[in-house]
């Protein structure tokens, strides 16, 4: 709103990529339920005409197949995107949010939820990503200095207004400011801690597990979480190995990946309460609310963490209301983008609950930890009990990759969102055609001949 | 398995199609969330190399925009299907169902919701069309004439073990097959009561409403449908000018298309008591148990109905154990196809709640009479309080259309789940190069000139 308007700059192109690691050939990766992922992105870059030569960057992570759906699904939202004003998007991504939520035909895929839900996160947050980019500050901390009253307009309170308000929201920012430059500084001398994944999962053999728990101690981790729920006799040999190598002041999750129903859920996880794990993750499906509940309060003191696959602040809503998690972990790029993950932390702290985000597959470690960040800036103010997760995959592919210290990630400090693939591993891994798909079917007919 | 075997008959393709009809031109359809809507179809045909050229015919339903989001999910799901044993398939449809379900790289894309679980769904519908076409029965006929056992086989019971088990799932249906005889003759002869949408949608004008409300009642309904939840000056006239047409006889639901947050929900609601509304449909996010909870227990007498949105078994488990709805609307082509709705209808007789699905859209009728008509013969034994929605539209588009006579469905003779398309509306209907829209498209080139 300028008086003076400046030239018009628009959104230009919103371009889209099939971009797909052969992940499954190493068992990166491997758990109870997705025995044989190939780590993908259905990958969005928003281009524009402005002198700045800025891009927003973005992506749905998914695990192979199917990441030709996600891109389709992104190419549907491209009408909305192409010829916005940029200064308009960038003053207010709520605005963007609201429209591709609200596209009244659009809805009926979701509504908010699967292939479509996550097509709009990866364009919100390409959007975000072009907004920290033109603005010269990493995601976090450009949330972190933005008044509360405007990050409140970023919010859809649409479902969530009987457990948050925009004004309880409003004072939750407004409380957290107090203190946000001593843990500023904190935060760019230690970092956020991390938690790893690395060591535990499923396709690992004892060896390895040893090996890798080992060093995640070395490292500097306080929690590593191993992967269980596909045979019991080895989830109670792999939780001994690791607890026996990793000692009794190590934090050790355990996570189910969905793996079981109600009842299976609460006796197999006491049977491996005498290892001490700190959480059971995703102990059932992931929309079973209250499945989630019964299953607390059956196996406290182990928590109960859920959360990378739940579909919106309207679940998670729910799963506060309903006293069903002890920790709540949000994911950067399966639920509406930055705009929805606002609100799902801000219900957290409403309910006192922390939040330790998933990570992982493509990219997820470079997105979260800015939103983690910005929560111990602006939200919770604190870190304890917090931990992202980190695993040791794919960061070489972008351009400004998490930085782990003695078990922490230390804070971005490049402009943006941290999203912003390398060129080259986008030619290379672009699904079928890029060079690395192209050489294995050549060698695939090789083969065959 | 027989010791002879014939020759082997196979799946041979999955061909889909992506077909819109232009309804938002007629305000045809029109809620208070759905203003414009397209009704379409991502269409699928699997077809085999059988001599008796049966097909099998499936869809998922969208209203406009992204059903070739919608198309290229079914794609998806083509490499599971063709080269499967039509024997094998139709005599089991559940490993197909178990398959496509359990795709540890494409369940990333749901798990079980959105578009990814409704292109499970379309081609689910589609086997289970084939299976009935095989048996020379329509499909109705031959869920009510199975084993008990062999439909408990049938369901997914993961997840939803903790509300129904297999062995309960066995009972209510050996329990279910009492008087089978005597009500397939009723049905025969009276068919399965509907009620009509026809008078209520958004955009017509109050004249419209009046002359359809009295000619739905002239027609037969006993039941009537109006969308609210845009306006309540707006609603409170069309409640009264719908009361007053039909009489305090005649059962008036009215549906809000998930317009509300739960205080709202129960404010509007109450507003619109004094002209005794049978139930309020949706009064919010169909992903909010504990919402439809508290606004139920708000609203009583006025019924809460729920789950034309509803993404699976999951959420209508915790409907159901929550107590948030008194009536449940299963959608044909929403959850993934006939094995999740037998689910969904063995988990309602559990908890004592009866279904009445949700129809419209394009072909919506045609399938869901079936899995109503089994729930009489062989589940819930009733149409008390049971009733099917009736929309007249785009019946004109398929071989076996519902038949409407005095208010009720007529049950289908012609094998199959009448779920296939006239060749003649997929030529001129498929988006965008089917002929209908290539004139279209034509005709706004000329304005443009």
């Amino acid at each position: 709103m300028s008086p003076i308007p400046g030239p018009l700059v628009r959104v230009t192109a919103v371009e889209t990529y099939d971009i797909r690691f052969p992940t499954s050939r190493e068992l990166d990766g491997s758990d109870a339920m997705n025995p044989d992922p190939d780590y993908s992105a259905a990958y969005v870059v928003l281009r524009t005409d402005a002198a700045d030569g800025h891009e927003g960057h973005g992506f749905s992570f998914t695990i192979g197949r199917g990441n030709e759906v996600q891109v389709a699904a992104i190419d549907a939202l491209r009408d909305h995107v192409v010829g916005r004003s940029v200064d308009e998007l960038c003053a207010d991504p709520g605005s963007l949010n609201r429209e591709l939520i609200g596209d009244s035909q659009l809805r009926w895929l979701g509504p908010e939820k699967g292939v479509m839900h996550m097509a709009i996160g990866a364009v919100i947050n390409a959007a975000w990503d072009l907004t920290a980019k033109r603005a010269g500050k990493p995601l976090w901390r450009l949330l972190a200095d933005a008044d509360p009253e405007w990050l409140v307009s970023q919010i859809d309170f649409r479902y969530i207004s009987d457990a948050l308000t925009p004004d309880e929201a409003l004072d939750i920012l407004r409380r957290g400011r107090a203190g946000a430059e001593g843990r500023r500084n904190v935060l760019s001398e230690r970092g956020f801690p991390a938690y790893t994944t690395s060591a535990g999962w499923l396709g690992y053999d004892d060896e390895k597990l040893t090996r890798l728990a080992a060093q995640a101690v070395a490292d500097g981790f306080r929690q590593i979480k191993l992967k269980v729920g596909a045979d019991l006799d080895d989830d109670i040999r792999r939780c001994r190995v690791a607890r026996s190598v990793v000692g009794p002041d190590i934090r050790m999750a355990i996570d189910a990946n969905q793996r079981w129903d109600v009842a299976e859920a609460i006796r197999w996880t006491k049977a491996l309460a005498e290892f001490d794990p700190y959480w059971i993750e995703e102990p059932t499906s992931p929309d079973d609310v209250l499945g989630h509940a019964t299953i607390r309060a059956a196996v406290a003191p182990v928590k109960v963490a859920t959360g990378e696959h739940v579909q919106n602040r309207i679940v998670f809503k729910q799963l506060l209301q309903a006293g069903a998690l002890d920790v709540l972990q949000i994911d950067a790029a399966r639920v509406g983008g930055v705009n929805e993950n606002l609100a799902i932390l801000l219900l957290a702290a409403k309910f006192g609950v922390p939040v330790c985000p998933h990570a992982g597959g493509v990219g997820l470690c470079e997105l979260v930890q800015h939103l983690s960040m910005f929560d111990y800036l602006a939200v919770s103010g604190t870190t304890d009990d917090r931990v992202i997760e980190y695993v040791d995959h794919l960061h070489d592919h972008f351009l400004d990759p998490v930085m782990i210290r003695e078990g922490h990630y230390m804070a971005p400090t490049t402009p943006g969102f941290s999203a912003t693939m390398r060129p080259e591993s986008i030619a290379r891994y672009t699904f079928p055609g890029g060079t690395f798909w192209a050489a294995d079917l050549d060698r695939q007919k090789g083969h065959a001949a």
